[in-house]
């Protein structure tokens, strides 16, 4: 499955629809990976996303640690580990032994081969967003590299022909992306 | 279709899996419409959302004004209405004079028919989250009543077999959910 670059000004394409994310990320020495449903563009260019990181998960202390992330997209057959790593704590355990890896481009942090696309990611910092990070879980981040499958990436969109997405509902159980929709037409 | 009641802890589950929204608002006797994807869940009990609002559009001055809101679910037979309301602005022109709408039950704001689910909320402030919402136009509010179609809300968890929620791609084009998986079973 060859992987094309994504111009950062379209990228919130990859997940403009509200798809279930993968989260890594690495810092002394140590990664990990959680699932994030909670994840959402912000802006367009440079682009941005807001993600909720629970403070009591493994991976947000390792982003707190190396201000270095990255949110890829599992496909349908990716479900059931999907799943198991968003439903199973990092601590003593890890959860990447299982999960094949590959080198980011622009940060430090394990990328999941087979997923659709793969946003490499640095927290943004403030006070305001410190605070709100703090308070809420919620974080702000920008998009300094992004790719995906080319069977998902094709001119300047998204493609849902041969490859679904995930999006979770609640317990494990995912809908997956149906049919396309054009809202133009009446 | 009957509206049912959601129980506020479990009101999150109306759109965890990233479906497309539209936000009403009202203020000062004037009341917009606007179409949002980008909302998600931030907490579950209160529950909170995260929400972006651009500073340009009319609806985000009523909430900066009034303070509350609605976020609702279009349907997949409102993907029309939905773009529409998207895609134009409510300056100079009644976008709700086309739509259907009945009162809220908890704020002043109307709530517009056909849809699958009503969440209505006020804004959270705080120093650091006014200056999140004026610098990054995001907003964190709390959900304070939840009411959804019975064909959309069984029991505890949304039902997606006779109704289908629409995901915004870009530009007018949409996704509705499709199939059910059970990411619990390998």
């Amino acid at each position: 499955m060859p992987r094309t670059s994504v111009p950062l000004p379209l990228c919130y394409r990859l997940l403009n629809h509200g798809p279930a994310t993968l989260i890594t990320a690495r810092a002394g020495g140590s990664a990990n990976i959680m699932a994030a449903q909670w994840v959402m563009p912000l802006d367009f260019d440079p682009p941005k996303l807001a993600i909720v990181l629970d403070h009591a998960s493994r991976t947000r202390a390792l982003i707190d640690a190396s201000g270095v992330l990255a949110v890829q997209l599992p496909e349908r057959a990716q479900a059931h580990m999907t799943w198991r790593v968003g439903s199973t704590s990092g601590a003593g355990v890890d959860k990447l032994a299982a999960v094949e890896t590959f080198a980011a481009d622009a940060v430090d942090v394990p990328l999941v081969a087979g997923c659709l696309a793969w946003l490499e990611c640095r927290v943004v910092r403030s006070t305001a967003l410190d605070e709100v990070a703090r308070e809420h879980d919620l974080f702000v981040v920008e998009v300094v590299a992004a790719s995906a499958d080319d069977r998902y990436w094709r001119g300047d969109r998204i493609a849902l022909d041969a490859v679904q997405t995930l999006h979770h509902l609640a317990g494990g159980r995912f809908v997956a992306s149906g049919d396309l929709i054009d809202g133009r037409q009446p």
